[in-house]
Parts: C-alpha cells; structure tokens; sequence
C-alpha cells in the first residue's frame, strides 16, 4: 500500500505528530516552511496541516494533485479556497472545537473590561491616582445579550454567561435549533429589539463580508456594547468608527481588524485603523482570544481524531 | 408618640429618604455634613444613615445619646465601634445584599484581566502594534478557585463562576455549612492544597487585619492569582510586594490598598503603596467594584427594608 505523506506547516502539539506517524503516514514537519516552498512543494503530499499563516488559494489547490485532506489547527477558512478543494474532493478539516472554551472566555472578558472600565480604571491607578467616582462601574447583571452565530464560539461564551443574571439570545442563519439551554434562540428582528450587547461569532465568508454596516448597526433599539473576536472585515474598521463616534455603539471591545499584518496597510488604511485602535470607547487585543496555552494541545486533538477517522484508520 | 428623628449624612437614593419619611420619621438629609459637624449634633438623632465617609468611633458613639440605630449603605463597618454601639443596645443595619452582586462580577472581571493580559494588551494594541505571540492566554478553565469568607460577596464570585469549567472550593470560619451549591465547602488545609487563584470576601477585623502575611502566602502549595476586593489591610501593601517578587503571588488585581485617602500617606507609607501600584504583575481599580450605577439604589431598598423592620414599621 502506498504510505499517506503529511505536510506540517506550523508548529504544533507533538501528539499531532506522533499520531500520524503511528498511524503509518509519513510526516514532514516543517514548521518554518514559508508560502512560496509550500507552493512549489504541495503535490508531493496528501495531507497538509497547516494553521493562518499558510493560504491555500485556489491556485495552490490547482497545484495540488495528489491532495487528499486540508487540516485547519483552529475554525477560519477565509483563508482558503474550499470551494476549489471541494470541487478537487479535498476534504477541509477544522478544530473549532479546539479553542472555543478559551474565545468564550475571552468574550466574558472583554464585556466585563468595558462595564468596568478595566483598563482605564488600571491606567489611572497605577499612575497613583484614586479617582474612586470617576469610575462608578456599569452592572452586567440586568443585561440582554445578543449572540449572532451559534456555532462552537457562540455557545461557549452563552455557557459562560451562566452565572451572572443575564438573558443570552442568539441568531443562527443555518440552525433550525439550538444544542443547549443558555441561549434562547431568537429572529433578527427581536435581536434587534432587545440587545444591551452583541458578540459576533460568525465565520468570513461572501455573505458575512461587511455584513455589520452602519444600516445594520442603526437597527438596534438601545445603543450597544460591541465585541468581536471572529474577523475584522465582518465589521470594518469604518462602520466601527462610526457607530463609536455616533454613539450608536457606546464601547466596542475587538480581538480582531480589517487586516492584521500591519505592514500590508496602505496608508489610507493604516490611517483609518490607527483611528480605531486609538478610539477611547474601544478596547483591543491582538487575536489571542482562541491562543490559550493549552488550545495548540487542544487542536492537535481534535484534528488527529478527525484526520484519522477521514483516513480510515 | 414622639416622632423618631433620622440623620442621612451622604448622598442616598430618594427611596429611602421617602420611605423613612412616609414611615413617620423627621429626616435631616445633610449629603455633604462634616465629620465635625455629625459629631456635634448626633446626641438630637434616634437613627443615622452613613456611607464611608462617617465615622462612629467610640467618643461619637458616647454622645449619641439618643441613637438607637445605625444604617450603612455597604457593608464594611471598620470605621464603626460596632462593640461600643452594641453595648449602647443601638442596632448596626447594613446592607451587603445591596453590592455584592456588583462586586461578584469585579472579582471575575479582575480574574480574567489577569490571565489574559488585557489592560496590557490593550494599552499595547492601541498604541498601533498587534503582537498577537506575546499576549497567549492562560484559560481559566480547569482552575481551581479559592475562597475565604462566604457571606455574600463570596457567594456572589462563586455564582458567577458556574460556567466556566472551574472548581470552586471556599472557607468561612463562622460558617457551618453553604446555602447554596456554587462552591464546596473545604477547612484551609485544603484550600492551602489545591487553589490555582484566592479571592478573599472578609470584613476588617482584629482577627483579619494583616491575616493574609507572608507566612500564610507561603502555606500555599501552587503558585497563586490573588484577588482582593475587600479591604487593604487583610493583605497589607508590603505583604503583596514580596509575594509578587517572589513568584508566590503570579499576579494580584485589587480594588483596595492600605490607605485610599492618599494625602493622608506618610512618605514612607507613599513610597510602599507607589511600589506595590507600580507593579507589573499587579492590576488595580481605585474600589469601585461595589459601585455600580444600580448600587445605591438596592442600598436604599435594603436599608429601608431592615430601618422598619428595627422599627417595628
């Protein structure tokens, strides 16, 4: 029989490794590997793992002939062309499972972060300042929040919010019903109506592109705490600048931009991104909301299983 | 009948200021009375509603001729005489049940900060850098979380803490059992043994003042996440430096230090407490984890509740 040859092309849980080489593949981990040696490598191999830093863009798939499976260490596929793979009968295998319980986590955070004023409050503290009245706090309990996407994200954050006296409601295009009782499951229009705060948990595809907009922002009812942790261009850096100054949104918490490699701005771009980041209504971490320490071990779990069971093995 | 003459000395919510009324009493509402000025004229009042801001030490208290009860709006009582009060037979009302909501979700708020980094992430990504390989997460899933004191703001932690895959374990001295199932009750033995993280939910006392040295730090088996929400000086300034220093405490978030009246510092006193807020593994809110927008309001409701029921209205 002809042993399956597997591409690795970041740096991932040693048990990934093992596994697939136990089960009788022959695994070239090469964690440095840039795109452009992908490119010329990859019809070579019948599997390939690979985490954001490798796209598979349908030129690459064209490339890929002998290409039986596409592993994704995590969830976005905006990277990747899977119609191209589908079509090639490439079978695209993510772990959202992998690090849904820490961007829940991260979710709680960064609500809370804005009620409090954490890093404001923390700021002025530590430079010896007291301002005790300065930041009268805003209680989560009381709050409805809304959840757009309930997938492994959405629910992991609904789950967390458990303890803490609120309604959880959510939207899901493509769900007919909800796993789980932490959220109830709502239309648009009543998500509109009764949210205090919406989290975005929805992956980057044509249709979720620029989906948060200014018209779409200016159908809620109350004016809203904001987070999102699932992709920048789902609700640009313009509409969120807008809706901040308008006060439509009244504080916006982002694991996510419009582009993340800084260095591919234009300047017009960075321009408008600094003006995000730099807004005082808004706070921001730099992607990490998945990147737990124990998530990579995580991942390597769940796509091993996946991998193995798509092989047969 | 002679009528019950009532003094409120710091800005309350009109409910209970209507309610006493309504109630039959005669209310001086004197929002922005003096220490001096409370001193002077106590031994006219039969009840007297404070915040922090007033204090009855026990040369007040020997002039309150007429006092029976004393309400605050909170629930620290370190800056009452509550032994020369009692033994004057004037009631202590206060109103924990008003706050510890509010001060539940600081504890998780200040928990998560800590193990994601976020004022520092924050302040980093909107200063235009997005180092998404220095802000890995550390997931608060798995932990165990330590807990001394259950009255009500322990509680109020634990409840909030139900979704996120954590243990829970808390010690109360003068409680014989939990009244609820939030956390599993454990002696300090255990506590000592197990806690990934302590939150500590105590009143200042003879008994808790300095409690929290290095000594009862260092009892503890795991390197710990310290969290104190409750008064400065059950875990002195110069107690949490040294812990910091040596690793023993990982990280610290507090909401209180030894003395929050900063004028009031002795230089060297400055110094220390400059020190301790300076530090980079400690993240600090100037106490305002009980102060909700909605926390004066269920002070009023709950002062009011137990002022008639004292009263006999």
């Amino acid at each position: 029989m002809h042993r399956s040859k597997v591409l690795i092309t970041d740096l991932v849980d040693n048990l990934l490794v093992n596994g697939l080489v136990e089960a009788g593949m022959d695994v070239d981990y090469h964690k440095d590997i840039t795109q452009l040696e992908v490119n010329n490598i990859i019809h070579e191999y019948s599997g390939i793992v690979i985490t954001t830093k490798i796209g598979l863009t349908e030129d690459v798939i064209a490339k890929a002939e002998n290409l039986k499976w596409i592993a994704r260490a995590g969830s976005g596929m905006d990277h990747v062309d899977v119609k191209a793979a589908t079509e090639k009968r490439i079978a695209c295998i993510v772990s959202p499972e992998g690090n849904a319980g820490s961007v829940g986590e991260h979710c709680v955070a960064l609500l809370l972060s804005m009620l409090r004023q954490i890093p404001e409050a923390n700021s002025s503290t530590k430079a010896f300042t007291w301002q005790t009245d300065k930041y009268r706090v805003t209680e989560l309990a009381g709050l409805t929040i809304g959840i757009i996407g309930y997938g492994h994200t959405g629910p992991a954050f609904a789950k967390r919010l458990q303890g803490f006296d609120v309604k959880v409601i959510a939207y899901d295009k493509y769900k007919m019903q909800f796993e789980d009782s932490f959220a109830t499951k709502v239309e648009m229009e009543e998500l509109f109506e009764r949210s205090d705060a919406l989290s975005i948990h929805l992956p980057l595809t044509v249709e979720t592109r620029n989906m948060i907009d200014t018209a779409f922002i200016n159908r809620f009812k109350n004016n809203i705490y904001f987070i999102n942790t699932s992709r920048g261009h789902i609700a640009p850096n313009r509409t969120l600048i807008d809706a901040l100054n308008s006060g439509k949104i009244k504080q916006a918490a982002i694991d996510v931009v419009d582009n993340e490699d800084f260095d591919l701005l234009t300047p017009k771009e960075q321009s408008v991104q600094r003006e995000l980041l730099a807004h005082p209504s808004l706070i921001a971490t730099p992607h990490v909301a998945g990147k737990s320490s124990i998530t990579r071990k995580r991942h390597a779990e769940v796509l091993l299983a996946k991998i193995l069971a798509h092989s047969g093995l």
